[in-house]
């Protein structure tokens, strides 16, 4: 893919059942990539988005978790109804959804 | 973690053996991973650096792919061997290795 202008990660961490960090992919991970590459090709913003999955970003608790750089900023309890106005505000329109981020103490 | 001021994905993308595009995992990307994450280790850097492994970044013939953010720099062929430079240089010190970079068609 050529660089991109904005490069999502979503956490798609898995741990086994009953650990007690839980994981992401336990709060529904791998729905909520397929939905972002859904998003990605309906919208055909391969030239300006990039999205890849990831290992853990660290604050399990809160997932499933999503970063997005290059503003490093980092998306908590993201759910697929969430998708579009990620695109629309920040993907494609550069604004952060504010009411998704991470709290301060976490990121 | 906290929030990192640069944050490393190594790409650890697998695919079968005799794949037409081949794949990072196949070129030494699991033992890449581990090395960065020793090196976080040794130099104690959790505070500054985020290592995370991600799926596919694209370009997969000239893998190892690792990309930094934010600057979004994509390093290509990466060994271990160049991971202390890539601490020194670009993780800690805020210049990016030239000679590692992807080129301006790649990426």
């Amino acid at each position: 893919m050529p660089r991109p202008q904005r490069h999502v990660f979503v956490c798609s961490q898995q741990r086994p059942p009953g650990h007690p960090r839980g994981s992401c992919a336990a709060k529904g991970a791998s729905p909520l990539l397929q939905a972002f590459w859904a998003e990605l090709q309906k919208r055909q913003a391969f030239e300006q988005v990039a999205i890849t999955y990831s290992g853990c970003l660290g604050p399990c608790d809160g997932g499933p978790n999503v970063v997005v750089y290059p503003e490093g900023t980092l998306y908590q309890g993201v759910t697929t109804a969430d998708i579009p106005e990620l695109f629309d505000s920040h993907l494609l329109g550069g604004t952060e959804v504010e009411r998704l981020k991470a709290d301060g103490a976490t990121w």
